[in-house]
């Protein structure tokens, strides 16, 4: 029977989601392993978005088949016997066709900045340093340029090639919580690298180096070489996965 | 010149504060290393409290001598050069009989339980499993019968002998936030292994495994093997030192 499952986890001391010929530490090696232990066979887990290395997860959503065991009874039997990192929040039956990456609607990555002076060690792996000075206001309107359904291509990294870059972000947007900045994006799909390239453009923007402009700039040459370098992974967290569209 | 800093740090990685003969990564060498870069000679750090392997500091005071930079420049210029796992929170300059340990008068340690069925894996290291049907009001109860000036001998662990082994407890007490509880005492001292002691002893009154009249007879017959197993260490931070005694 398949199951559908909440992930959380600390993407740190992972290698991605993805298994990887290498043997890496990856989430899903991880999941199917615990997985196999509960169900005395193969799990082969599918998950909605396949986070890189380094980055976190609140919300990712997966599914897998595995032979009837309740739902309940296999939370409680899998969680144990993962590594503290990743535990699942919640685990259901699911429809025979359900499929969490193809069936999502939208995700919501978000982007934590903290212009603090220190981080707290104990909240450090998920906040990415911005610089004291750095212009809240000037973020927020910069961000809201990258709402709609544009080619992200110049902000997204090489590799795996997909039939288009075309995405709709459906809403991009920042709040400011005393020296902290949340960046909110959700988008009808993520190109690889595309969260975080927007990051890295809006941390520069509001640095102050260089002009909101550029981003219309980079979106119209489609020029990867204009865009800003990457914010570093530990910032950006997999929060919620959305099986119907929602309403922007 | 002498300074004062308050630090914290995620104690999960280190094996505890103090440098040990076997080059095991602990938070003193840590602090020692980065410091020593940064003035350019070494320098020997003296904590408030020296927390066990795996222990936490959210208020961890520490003073140590070094050539005249100014504080502000010195937590600036040294909190790069430190692991992510340990922070300077404050440094300033100290008068120079100044001395974190002697001179501390009290200190909170703070136990974090959760009755939570899933603990968040951000939150993981920091929260110590216990039962769904753990009893909040027992603990709470239970929890004033460790204040006072008592002998906490069967508290302690063996090891460092001590002149006397009687602490003055200002208050332990315990406050339930949903599912969550959270035990924080405060002490003149604390005996090698004595917070942990407590929180252990209390988890299985919570749990109803033990009465609540034990407590009094463990101080009574001062007897180690009458105690409940010490709480593990990931549950503890060292929250704050107090250079005035508090009212209690």
């Amino acid at each position: 029977m398949r199951y559908r499952g909440r992930l959380a986890y600390v993407g740190t001391f992972f290698h991605g989601w993805q298994v990887q010929a290498n043997a890496a530490r990856t989430v899903q090696a991880a999941v199917e392993r615990a997985l196999a232990k509960v169900a005395g066979a193969d799990v082969r887990v599918f998950a909605a978005g396949r986070t890189d290395a380094g980055v976190h997860a609140d919300g990712q959503v997966v599914h897998f088949d595995a032979s009837g065991i309740g739902a309940d009874n296999l939370l409680a039997a899998v969680n144990p016997r993962l590594p503290w990192d990743v535990k699942f929040l919640a685990l259901d039956a699911a429809p025979e066709d359900f499929h969490a990456r193809n069936a999502a609607a939208a995700k919501r990555y978000v982007y934590r900045f903290s212009r603090e002076r220190v981080i707290p060690p104990r909240e450090a792996l998920f906040w990415a340093p911005l610089s004291t000075r750095a212009d809240a206001g000037l973020m927020a309107r910069a961000a809201r340029r990258f709402e709609g359904a544009r080619d992200f291509f110049a902000f997204s990294t090489s590799g795996t090639p997909t039939a288009t870059t075309v995405r709709r972000v459906f809403s991009c947007e920042v709040r400011e919580e005393g020296p902290r900045l949340l960046l909110a994006i959700v988008a009808e799909g993520f190109l690889r690298g595309m969260a975080r390239a927007i990051a890295g453009t809006l941390a520069d923007v509001a640095r102050g180096h260089v002009p909101e402009s550029l981003i219309d700039e980079i979106f119209e040459r489609r020029d990867r070489a204009l865009a800003r370098p990457k914010a570093r992974a530990r910032g950006l967290t997999l929060e919620r996965v959305f099986y119907e569209t929602p309403r922007s």
